[in-house]
C-alpha cells in the first residue's frame, strides 16, 4: 500500500510508494530510445543559421557582429511565442468568460552552437555561461514593470515537451505571479519561517532522502515527489529571487548541474527530463516565506487521466530508494 | 499574441492561440505512430488468461462461471493498486511532513477479451455494457463510507499514459474530495447558478466552440482548453453524480462515444487520448454547483517545464478552431 503524502511546496497530494520502486527500465517510456542527431535536417539554432530566426536579444561572442556567427550562447525571440511586451494588461469579459491579453515574453537561450551537443555534454565553465545569462535575462527582464513573474526552464527530449532537439532552454516573462508554489507562503504565515530552511535542517538530520550535500547547495529527493527520481536543488542561503544567486552559489551550481544531469542520463537510461527554476514574484508585493530552488523531473511517466482529473499524482518510486540509487552514482571526491 | 483565459472549472489559466490552430500534424508526438500489435507476447486481460489476474468483482458473461472464459467486459482489482479498503485512514506526522496511509480501491474494467479492439472499434452495444459497468461500480463503491471520491478514467496510447494496451478503463475511490473542478462551487456560491449549465446556455446561442448538439448531451471544445483538440461532453439535466445517470442519457452517451471516439482517431492522426469522468464527492457534505460531465483530451503535446512550474498552460489550437474541425467530421445524421 502506498502512503498519500502531502507535497507541502506544490500543495498536492501525491500517492507514493512507500518501500517500493520501480527500476528505470521498468518504465515503458524507457524503452523508446531518444534519438538525438549529430546532422539534423535544416535547424535555425545552428551556428551559421542566424539569419532564420529572429533578432538576437544578447549573446556570448568574441569580436563578431550580432547575427552572425562566432557566439558560444545565444538569446533570441520565441519565434512561436504566445506572448509580445506590448501596451499594458487589460481584462475583457464575455458572458462568464474573460480573458487577458498576451502581455509577456518567451525567449530562448541556445546553449551550444553546435547540433547534437546536449547539457549534460557541455563542460561547466560552458554551464557557467549559460546561468550567467539566465541571470542576467532574470534582471534585465526585471526591469519592466509589467512583468511580474519569470519562468525559466528546460526540456529536454520528447516526453519532456522539446520539440527541437538543438540544446536549449526557455524563459517566459509573465504578467501575473502563477500560484503553484503556495505551500511556501502559507507555511511561513503558519510557522513564522521559511519552509525549505526547515526542509533542509530535517532532510540533513534524517539523510534519507539527500542526494548531495554541497558547500552552497543540497540535493534531496522531496518527500512527496510529483514524479519518480524527481530530485531538488536547494541554496542553503535563504534568498527569494534566482536573480540574486552570487558568483560562488553559481560556480558550484554549474560543476553541480554538469555532474548530476549526468548521473540522470546514465543510471536512469538516457530519459528525458525537465528542468525549471522556481522563484518569487516580481515587481509586486507578496507575502514572505519564497526561497528559489531549481527541480529536476525526469519523464519516466506521462501524466495520466487519474492526474488529469484529480490532481492526484500516483509516484511507483519511493524517493528514500531513489535518493539512495542517486546518492550511490554522485562521484565521491564531490562531496562536502 | 495568445489570449490568457480563464478555465472557470478548473481554475487554470491557459494562454490560447486565438486566431490560429496548429494543425494536427504539426506536432511533435503525432509522428510517432501508436502501434497496437494484434497478436501480443502475452497479456493479462485476453480471454484465457484470467488466472493471471486477481480475481474478479464482476463481469458481464454467460453461464460461464467466473474468472473463466466466456465474458465481454470483466473487472478486477488493479494488480499494481496504490490503495487497498483496509482500515480506517490515519494521519501520521514526520516533523514537518505528513502522510495518510493509502486507503481506497483500484479498479481495472476490461472492455473486451480479445486483444487488438480498441475503445473506438467496439460497437455502441459494448460501450453501453462498459458505462453499464461503470455506473454499477460507481454504486457499489459509494456504499463504502470511507470512500469520497470515485475517479473513472481511461488512458489511450503511450502519450496518455497506458502502460497495456488491450483495451481497458479504470476507477480510482478515494477517502478524499480533489479539489481540482473547485471553479463549479465557486462560481455557484458567487453567482447562484450552476456554472456549466449557465455555460451550456452561452455557448448553444453562440454555437462557435460547439462540436455535437445532442438530445441530452452537448459536446463542445471549453473556452480555455489545457490541451489541444480538448472536448467536454456535458448532459442537459443538471445532475451531481455520474452514478445518477439515467438509461436513455447512457444509451445515447455510448452513442456519442463511439462516434466521437472515430473522430478523434481519424481526424487527429490515431493520437492517444484521456477520457475523464468528473463528478460530485460522496459521503461527505459539499458545496453546490457540482454537475458531472465527461471530459476528452486528445495528448498532442507533453505537458512541459512552463506548465509543470507555473501550472500555466499554453495551448496553440484556438478551441473555437478545434470545434469547428471536430464538429465538421460529426455524421450529419446524429445531430438534433
Amino acid at each position: 500500500m502506498s502512503e498519500i503524502r502531502k507535497n507541502l511546496v506544490k500543495n498536492k497530494w501525491v500517492a507514493v510508494a512507500a518501500h517500493r520502486a520501480l527500476k528505470p527500465n521498468d518504465f515503458p517510456i524507457a524503452k523508446k530510445e531518444l534519438e538525438v542527431s549529430a546532422v539534423p535536417g535544416f535547424c535555425p539554432f545552428c551556428e551559421g543559421n542566424e539569419s532564420f530566426t529572429p533578432a538576437e536579444i544578447s549573446a556570448w561572442r568574441g569580436n563578431s557582429e550580432a547575427n552572425t556567427t562566432g557566439w558560444s550562447v545565444r538569446v533570441i525571440p520565441n519565434k512561436f511565442s504566445a506572448f509580445a511586451l506590448e501596451g499594458d494588461l487589460s481584462e475583457k469579459h464575455l458572458g462568464i468568460y474573460s480573458f487577458y491579453n498576451g502581455l509577456g515574453q518567451h525567449e530562448v537561450i541556445i546553449e551550444n552552437p553546435a547540433h547534437g551537443v546536449e547539457f549534460h555534454e557541455l563542460n561547466p565553465e560552458r554551464v557557467e555561461i549559460i546561468l550567467q545569462t539566465f541571470k542576467n535575462r532574470y534582471q534585465d527582464l526585471c526591469k519592466d514593470e509589467r512583468i511580474k513573474y519569470i519562468q525559466i526552464y528546460k526540456n529536454r527530449g520528447m516526453f519532456a515537451g522539446a520539440s527541437l532537439e538543438h540544446s536549449h532552454s526557455q524563459i517566459v516573462a509573465l504578467p501575473f505571479a502563477p500560484n503553484e508554489n503556495a505551500g511556501l507562503t502559507e507555511y511561513f504565515r503558519e510557522n513564522g519561517s521559511c519552509l525549505l530552511c526547515d526542509m533542509i535542517r530535517q532532510e540533513s538530520t534524517d539523510g534519507e532522502r539527500l542526494v548531495f550535500d554541497g558547500e552552497h547547495f543540497i540535493l534531496l529527493c522531496p518527500y512527496a515527489p510529483r514524479f519518480p527520481y524527481e530530485t531538488w536543488i536547494i541554496p542553503r542561503r535563504h534568498s527569494e529571487h534566482f536573480g540574486d544567486i552570487n558568483h560562488e552559489e553559481l560556480k558550484e551550481l554549474a560543476s553541480i548541474l554538469n555532474v548530476f544531469t549526468n548521473v540522470i542520463i546514465d543510471s536512469l537510461g538516457n530519459p528525458s527530463y525537465n528542468l525549471v527554476i522556481n522563484t518569487a514574484p516580481v515587481n509586486v508585493s507578496h507575502e514572505d516565506g519564497y526561497h528559489w530552488f531549481l527541480e529536476i523531473t525526469p519523464r519516466l511517466l506521462v501524466n495520466a487521466g487519474v492526474e488529469i482529473a484529480t490532481g492526484l499524482f500516483i509516484n511507483p518510486v519511493a524517493p528514500e530508494l531513489s535518493a539512495a540509487m542517486l546518492r550511490e552514482q554522485m562521484p565521491a571526491a564531490e562531496q562536502k
